[in-house]
């Protein structure tokens, strides 16, 4: 993470014109955790790759990532992240489409630092990865003019793949691919990192309900004052079917701070939450398994523990 | 024209989810003259390339410029384009955000179709090209909230370079570049597109003045009633001096057609449509000048003949 973040703020927004490259420098120093370049990383060390020869896969992915933030950001009109202000709220719509824009331009800009060769078989997995992460997206909003019946979890779970998994998978597999690793092997990174980013999701909607407010960064219970389609509310649905809804549509009106304890309760009741931590169990224990195909050193390890810790946090 | 026409109905919009790509599908069907990818092609054949070895430049180029007519009218919050319902006016300010972040990757999609060291040339020229207009739109948004005053004609011409210029000009160079033009020949293309381009956005300005609305397109004096600041009103201002801001300042409350009117009495009364028709003058014969020291054939002829119809349009 050290290296990322010194190649980061080698990465000079300090140009003209200000307007336009002010707010990118700002969001790239909004620290997080890095976790995507730091996956490149891991994946191309892993196959025996130098660092410095997927440095540029590595930012891309960190850019184009924060310029997915900037725009969701925009589209849920959401006020803050990292505890700052996000860009439309600090200067203004506007500015947060352009600066946007550069931002993803701006990650091409350093996939085209690749030599040749390394381009033309990351730029189609590059593209294809930012593809469906739009679409993902998409998908996001559309559920979000959808009623609870006409949402399923296979649905869900093919948003958040295309939302959340396939930057992670995509991250691995470019590692993996810069330094050299069959496709056999890339692929087994790449559905390790589908399987973690659906458990990491998951486990973010558990602790929507059931995380500790201290430690979880974000308030608690936002998705459900928000009445977001979560993996907790569409199981929920599945388990309880109409008669939760009628319970649910009752709490409508109800007082934010109850509104949240009764859903929890209703969550706890119809078995929610066990069923949420079996799936980010299985899920985990899933993207274990393709760990076992490939080489077995101190980065495949950092992979199992980064795989298992995501599935136990608390934040 | 055709066979861009042909070749952007055979990429496939009619993808799932709708939400993102109908927008997308709407924003290529809409017309317009297909300006850059015949560029494109052009100069690909000038230096005897292939038609189909430029197809995925000049169908980018295309769909990057679609792209940034999608986010420009967001931005602008204009309503129309090309007689059409703009897509945030269509749909919503979401759907223009993101379908247009999608269509900027479908460019970067149909890029990397190229062969890896075309790809690896091809690419730097693409992401300068894209930044230029990103940091040209920004220029022009600034300008807005400028006064008069300090604005010079420096600043606008730089402004028009980067948000018009380069678009033509890479398109040029990269045609060039697909054929195998060396790097000097490029360059004139390059430098070519550059004076075509400024010429361009001049007589589209001296047109909202003195042009007639039947061929325009759009209606006479809305940069007039917008207060833009065009080369016509710099240039009255360079000319003018206080007295005409005084005049201007006059005419801040007064009925459309008759600030119209007098802006345009005034314009005359400074010389400024001679002087921006010199300006086009002067343009048209530097930019037909780069065209001397690259071979002559027939579409050197047709770049010319471009040259001079742009300079004398009256739409």
């Amino acid at each position: 993470m050290i290296i990322i973040n010194n190649e980061i703020e080698r990465l000079d927004f300090s140009r003209e014109p200000r307007g336009l490259y002010e707010p990118i420098g700002y969001t790239l120093s909004g620290g997080g955790k890095r976790v995507r370049p730091t996956l490149a990383l891991t994946a191309c060390r892993l196959f025996g790759g130098q660092e410095e020869s997927v440095l540029p896969v590595a930012l891309a992915l960190e850019v184009f990532h924060n310029f997915t933030l900037l725009h969701d950001d925009l589209m849920d009109k959401a006020d803050t992240r990292r505890g700052r202000q996000t860009v439309w709220k600090k200067w203004d719509a506007n500015t947060a489409v352009l600066s946007g824009d550069q931002m993803l331009i701006e990650a091409y800009k350093l996939l085209a630092q690749l030599p040749a060769e390394q381009l033309a078989n990351v730029l189609p997995i590059f593209n294809r990865m930012a593809t469906e992460i739009c679409e993902g997206q998409q998908l996001d909003m559309d559920f979000e003019g959808m009623k609870l019946t006409e949402v399923s979890i296979a649905d869900y779970m093919e948003m958040i793949r295309l939302k959340t998994s396939v930057l992670l998978a995509s991250a691995l597999q470019m590692g993996a691919l810069i330094a050299g690793a069959d496709e056999a092997a890339q692929e087994a990174l790449y559905n390790f990192g589908i399987k973690v980013g659906l458990a990491f999701q998951i486990q973010d909607d558990l602790l929507d309900c059931f995380g500790d407010a201290a430690t979880f960064g974000k308030p608690i219970g936002g998705d459900i004052l928000e009445g977001k389609k979560t993996y907790m509310l569409l199981t929920a649905y599945q388990q309880g079917g109409e008669a939760f809804r009628t319970q649910l549509e009752a709490l409508r009106t109800a007082m934010p701070a109850n509104k949240i304890h009764n859903v929890c309760e209703l969550y706890n009741r119809l078995g929610v939450r066990q069923r949420a931590e079996e799936a980010i169990e299985t899920l985990t224990r899933e993207a274990l398994a393709f760990l076992n195909g490939i080489p077995q050193n101190e980065d495949t390890a950092a992979l199992r523990s980064l795989a298992e810790k995501l599935a136990s946090r608390n934040k």
